[in-house]
């Protein structure tokens, strides 16, 4: 059971992140994410953190990782329910998140994602 | 990191489960989603199992728990993501998951329960 399971919602994907993430399973999300994109088109991806404790600069990186490879392939990554304590130790770590972006809740993250997507189309040539 | 998350989305509650329950997690698990139907008003609660490799009867007992704890509460279980071998043995082991409603996957969970209140709505008096 050491596999992130990639949920798909209309075109947005979610993932709840609940185990500690090894070396191994980051590969493997970052792969099955990567492919699930591609397969699904999928314009959007949650990242649901609620259940994380501890950020440390391995988790950062990968969640950095994760959205530059998503935008790669024309989807954006949201990250959601981070913890008051994680914001704090992220931002004392001077951990940044690079191109990152986060949302309170998923709720807020779909709006985002729905805003974003109105925003790329807005600009989109006709 | 043994807690499992509740996501809300709308008016429908989402759980993955990845980690192997035990009796510990699981009574918090119940406890949270009693809590979280009661605070929201939720009318739906999806349980999406694509990590579980192995259902026994203690997982299975508590999918149908929790199904007559949230229809106590105004709101339906649907259990999504369940993989062939794990239907397979359920089958096999004669667990019934009674009064626990299945669907493929988060999407169709979703097309379940927004026909199922419609049905409700349709028979509600005026």
């Amino acid at each position: 059971m050491d596999r992130v399971p990639v949920l798909k919602l209309g075109d947005i994907l979610i993932v709840s992140i609940q185990i500690d993430l090894q070396d191994q399973s980051v590969l493997a999300l970052q792969e099955d994410l990567a492919d699930k994109v591609v397969q699904t088109g999928a314009r959007g991806v949650i990242i649901d953190i609620t259940a994380v404790e501890i950020i440390d600069s391995f988790i950062g990186r990968m969640l950095s990782t994760i959205a530059s490879i998503t935008r790669l392939l024309d989807a954006e990554t949201v990250v959601v329910g981070m913890r008051p304590a994680v914001a704090i130790t992220l931002v004392e770590l001077g951990l940044s998140l690079g191109g990152v972006r986060t949302a309170l809740n998923l709720e807020k993250g779909v709006a985002l994602l729905n805003h974003l997507d109105g925003a790329r189309l807005a600009v989109a040539p006709r």
